[in-house]
């Protein structure tokens, strides 16, 4: 039920996401009786889905806190007890980001040896995505945690992106090592004396980050969330400004229809339901967000996600890691 | 000689200003030889400026404390030295940012009741500018210090702008009042104490200052940084792939030249040049940045902007205020 268009664009998106990939299965948490309309229409086999009556719904705008104290008839409580309860392999939600990082980790807990779950997500670059962490559940980061964000970062985006070796970075003011917090140096200092010190280039600029020079980068959650509206404003501002050019001047309108056909690619490439999906890494079970702005392309790209890094357990992979770190130390 | 074109753009810029503003006279601090060959070719009347030969310069990886020690026959150590004995009135450089906040707090010291001057700047918005500071002199920041950014902001917007009662609000990662860090709820609250509470919006979100809902944002230097780089590397991603929209597709380049000059406006309107010249606030002298790889215009935007403050007696006014809200606290 979380999201602009919900529950719509969830059951379109699932129809859209099974069409590539058969062996899915869904359960959708919710108002049945708003349910029942979109599957008719939705492409959608009677025996890959069932329906899961929630009485209430989380508002977007609803305080975390309150979500945990009220929501325990909502679609999205309902639907990560399911995970809990191995009725299901993930969850993914377009609702209140915060709600379902503080339901999620009251009601999954988070992997052994993991202190933060972290949302991640990915940026578009010039060449592919890069993965970016924590975007805004953690407003303020020790360096350990910052730690784990680059293991759990790490995971995501060999198992998203098929990356072997992802190279990881830590977000800074400059490139040289004694630029930024002391916070940020010791992050750095416990990367380069584990076994992703091969990988680590050290820190990175934000901008840098958006010309693709690292597959993950690590930041705490307030830096990586103004960031990232960062990125996304400027977007919209610059589509905005293209739009409006093709529709005012003379010369625009005359071959507006033209431009706007060469501009498709990079429109298609900068799409934000095409980078949709973004996981909250470490908790002890899947759990990922789809934008709640996104239409069903967007949405079925999140499940697309989720389908990956539930069958490459991703969580296991995490755990192993975390373990080997422990024996390394000890 | 600071920057990536110094001195040419430097002299160029310099001789443009004057074009439009005859009461403006220079000093040019650096390498007498290189700045005779530029002077000769610029327009402009030999009674307007005079050289300062500076055997040296500041590299633009130079580290300031590095700068502090050895810089001192350096044009950006002369130059503010010359603003410290009064025979300028102020000083505009396309160096080292860091090396020019730490010479010139240094030189020039800080304006009484300021702890901490800040890096001003100006981000284009789909309206009108808006001024973001700190934009990178300081990592970390008390209450205290962004409540100085607030005061010293609004007298900089004020007078570059010609805004009265600029708007002012809080970067965060959201809108309500109980989000981000106890330093940032602390801001707020000594902000709604003083005089600028009627121009206080309170707490903002970066895609918002982007959309331009505020005249003045108020950051820590790291989170400042971190902002603008993101939101001119996603500017240059977008322009390149414009660039490329209309250089590869038949359909593309067949509109090439309507739809660039289509396109002008916007790109004149987001030219980083227009926008030049960030004043280091707080410190006891005019000290102006220019972008290190800005051009002759942005260079004479950023002598434009120091004229401005200079005539304006902005620091006489930040004094005053800083005073008058003494005089509130006694």
């Amino acid at each position: 039920m979380g999201g602009d268009h919900a529950p719509k664009v969830v059951i379109q998106g699932a129809a859209r996401a099974y069409k590539n990939d058969h062996q899915l299965r869904f359960i959708f948490f919710g108002d049945e009786v708003k349910i029942a309309r979109y599957v008719k229409t939705a492409s959608l086999p009677d025996a890959v889905y069932t329906v899961h009556h929630a009485p209430d719904a989380i508002a977007s705008d609803t305080r975390p806190s309150v979500a945990l104290r009220q929501g325990k008839q909502s679609s999205m409580h309902l639907a990560i007890q399911s995970v809990r309860d191995q009725r299901a392999d993930g969850i993914v939600s377009g609702g209140n980001t915060g709600a379902l990082m503080v339901l999620a980790k009251h009601i999954l807990k988070t992997l052994p040896g993991i202190a933060r779950p972290a949302i991640t997500g990915f940026i578009p670059t010039p060449t592919t995505d890069t993965v970016l962490l924590d975007l805004g559940a953690n407003i303020e980061c020790s360096p350990r945690h910052l730690f784990e964000f680059a293991l759990m970062g790490e995971a995501f985006c060999r198992i998203t992106m098929g990356k072997t070796n992802p190279s990881i970075a830590i977000l800074n003011v400059g490139s040289e090592d004694t630029k930024g917090h002391e916070t940020l140096r010791q992050a750095a200092a416990s990367i380069r004396d584990s076994d992703l010190n091969d990988q680590f280039i050290g820190f990175i600029e934000s901008n840098h980050v958006i010309e693709g020079k690292a597959d993950v980068v690590v930041t705490d959650g307030f830096t990586g969330n103004v960031m990232l509206k960062a990125i996304e404003g400027t977007g919209r501002f610059f589509s905005g400004e293209i739009r409006a050019a093709f529709s005012q001047s003379w010369s625009g309108k005359l071959v507006a229809p033209l431009a706007l056909l060469a501009l498709r690619p990079m429109r298609q490439r900068l799409d934000p339901n095409a980078h949709n999906g973004g996981m909250l890494v470490g908790l002890n079970g899947v759990v990922i967000k789809s934008h709640g702005g996104s239409n069903a392309k967007g949405f079925a790209a999140a499940i697309r996600v989720a389908a990956n890094v539930i069958r490459s357990g991703i969580n296991e992979r995490i755990t192993e890691h975390m373990h080997d770190l422990s024996m390394e130390a000890a």
